[in-house]
């Protein structure tokens, strides 16, 4: 979000991606998908070499037809980048050339900086063609490199697979730093008391079953059975499944509560 | 990398990528490209609708032939990760299932974690069919589930730009310097083969002791239990540990094979 003059946030416009003369209809049609798939919308293309009307393009796109729509062809990349107030390129191997190279992640944070500053400012990435990649006139256009870090015995990157990954980090960097991970719990974790119900319960059953084999081996047999269950966090629910499989295996088919209730019965 | 016993570092080994049942050659061609320009060469296909092994497989992988060469084919999941000790599942769209959720770029520091701990860990990376996605049987045998952070109104990612996601933060979680997270494990991780043959062992017992009431109870009653067994890391000890203790709940003080020597006696 950047600030208007008011302190009011503003919306920041997403980057637009420009293809150098792509190729193949399909990679115009995958890169509209990568785009949508990640909140871009704005697709320039440079001279392109393939359609991005037809229907190769358009079945490829998966549903972004809309990006593909709203496409726009220029001549050149002065032209394309006319309103762009910060411009990057990306290649796969490296140039000679006196420009700051970024990673694709730092290169997303410092794009979400630039729009952040004002509201004005508009993004441009700029990707080659699927066989060359950009022309060093291209690139001594643009304001920085970005090179994702790549099997050097085997960098040729498609150039729908690179989109993604751009489109991928920019994403990212609108995600606020999160929690690593998120359980999906409905149910919530067993209490101590619950936890420890079951340990006692397992081991009564082992023991009656013989598992200790000598009491002096309990105390670390059993000590490495709750190490082991300690280490992971259990539900409510889990916890009385889990004494159902024990009851169920040490009393098959409920066969023990059968004969006390038939042992209760009054003798007719 | 992971610490041998004396100290020494000792590469870790790349994850392998697992397509289920992949409906085109393409995807399957442009699978391994990513797949090989982020460093990773196990591919392996569980009952593939396509071929990886045609020209559009090939020419789609544009020069990463000895992926497509190595390429192995399965007929369940429980084989495709019969060595695996950490198999995650990729999903697009929320699943109610008790899984801890991970981002891509988590997931890889998490994995690249779990493999520094031992030189046996071995991790799986699963992708379900271009149309449907991964069934919620095989997303309840993994350990954990990937999901990319998408544009929620357009969130089907192609097959190949979902593994070139994973492939890439792959390769980004070894190059940035992160610092040693978990203690390594004196004892391996189990396989899945051996956590399965542990589940296969308890729900026979749990068969044979009525535990699952009625036939149509079984499969709900059985993912509960293998998805609640699979949230845990067990190691091959604590795996045979659990097999003992099953057999020993089943079987107190060795009754029934006592019963089957005395039955073997030849009579006097």
């Amino acid at each position: 979000m950047a600030q208007n003059g008011k302190g009011l946030k503003m919306p920041i416009l997403p980057p637009c991606i420009i293809l150098v003369e792509p190729q193949l209809d399909q990679n115009i049609g995958k890169t509209a998908r990568a785009m949508l798939n990640f909140g871009l919308t704005d697709l320039r293309l440079i001279r392109p070499k393939a359609s991005h009307n037809n229907k190769t393009a358009r079945v490829l796109s998966a549903g972004a037809d809309f990006v593909l729509d709203q496409a726009k062809v220029y001549e050149s990349l002065k032209s394309a980048a006319h309103d762009l107030t910060f411009t990057l390129a990306t290649t796969t191997r490296p140039r000679e050339m006196i420009k700051d190279v970024y990673t694709p992640h730092h290169a997303m944070d410092l794009v979400r900086d630039h729009l952040s500053q004002h509201t004005h400012h508009k993004v441009g990435l700029l990707f080659g063609p699927e066989r060359s990649g950009l022309e060093n006139d291209d690139i001594a256009f643009c304001d920085a490199i970005i090179t994702a870090p790549l099997n050097p015995d085997f960098s040729s990157l498609n150039l729908a697979q690179a989109v993604v990954i751009i489109a991928y980090e920019w994403f990212q960097s609108g995600i606020a730093p999160s929690e690593p991970k998120s359980r999906a719990l409905e149910d919530p974790l067993a209490t101590q008391n619950e936890t420890q119900g079951f340990l006692t319960h397992l081991e009564t059953e082992l023991e009656k079953s013989g598992y200790f084999r000598a009491a002096h081996m309990k105390e670390m047999m059993t000590r490495h059975l709750r190490n082991m269950f300690a280490r992971m966090p259990f539900t409510s629910q889990e916890i009385r499944t889990l004494r159902g499989v024990i009851s169920s295996l040490v009393n098959p088919h409920g066969i023990l509560s059968r004969q006390k209730k038939a042992d209760k019965k009054p003798p007719k």
